[in-house]
């Protein structure tokens, strides 16, 4: 019997890093989970590539993908959909492999809800002032998107609730470090540990 | 307000590699955490230090420590006292820096009682007969030491129910990293950050 993989959920306020946190992540040769890309009605960003960044998808595609049940989670945000693909999931963690998910919160608590045993993380800026620097200086979105954001963002940090563990974005490669060691702790938890080794000191 | 110190509790089997794990994770550059030294009235193994690598005292001394309430924890194990100053770990942790302390499992359970949101921690040898060699290896004890060894050892195991994490000891190097690993965790779990985060928003 293989041991399930861990089911590891990075989210928080939009603008917060998440993409480059995970990217950074991912770069690292010594990452041993899977990255389930999402699916989003969102124009790409430049640089981004489609099944690499995300699956771009219209509108139409996205929502009969909701009414097959294939999405683990999706929620609209500033306009547009954003998704989880459930087959990969399921079919990853059954292999005993660990999953990483980089979604939006209001995704995140849907997850939440389905794999309550997830490892949950949120991503925080180092200030709601630091959150909006960022989001301006990014340069791409109109001023009514920024509050927008803005906005979301305030309501959005008052979810911290539903999250194990709390990392703030300070400078990407601590925070990479953070998100790894909290894997790499999860790992060794008593109650994951504890039935595989009493199991292994029987046998002898 | 300073926020208290993290109390961090590495125990496990006798001949586990406790002490080895401890001295590499002090001697790395990076540890942020203060060492508590024991105190025992077992004799010193040759190359340990006095007031280094425990605070050797007579039964006597002990105890009347014991009796004037100086000891967090204490233990008699194969003949010997084994205990940690209480005045030390209060002082430090009301400091806010965390406190590190290596101990038998006998003692780990009393800290449970009284440190409650300690962070436990259990070395696991990957078998007893790779335990076996190690105590053997070590060439210092009689075979009648080695056994009450042994069989206290299989006793302690039954005891990682006590513990919030497991860390196998393969390779003293990876121990160590894990043990790092958790400690960072355990600082962004989302109950300790959440107080402190809400209200730096707050000020804003």
């Amino acid at each position: 019997m293989i041991e399930k993989g861990l089911l590891i959920v990075l989210s928080g306020p939009s603008g917060v890093g998440k993409g480059t946190v995970r990217k950074e992540i991912f770069s690292q040769e010594n990452t041993r989970f899977e990255y389930s890309i999402s699916m989003t009605t969102r124009a790409p960003r430049e640089g981004e590539v489609d099944g690499v960044d995300y699956f771009f998808k219209s509108r139409e595609e996205f929502e009969e993908l909701i009414k097959q049940g294939k999405l683990l989670e999706y929620a609209e945000y500033v306009g547009n959909y954003y998704g989880t693909p459930v087959d990969y999931v399921r079919e990853t963690l059954e292999k005993g492999r660990d999953v990483f998910l980089e979604i939006e919160v209001q995704g995140a608590k849907q997850v939440r809800e389905k794999f309550p045993d997830g490892l949950f993380i949120f991503l925080a800026p180092p200030s709601l002032g630091e959150l909006q620097n960022r989001i301006v200086t990014r340069g791409t979105e109109s001023e009514e998107l920024i509050r927008n954001r803005m906005n979301a963002a305030k309501a959005e940090i008052e979810m911290m609730d539903l999250y194990d563990y709390v990392v703030e974005n300070n400078k990407v490669e601590i925070a990479c470090e953070k998100v790894n060691s909290i894997v790499q702790a999860e790992h060794c938890r008593r109650e994951r540990v504890e039935k595989r080794y009493k199991k292994m000191l029987e046998v002898e």
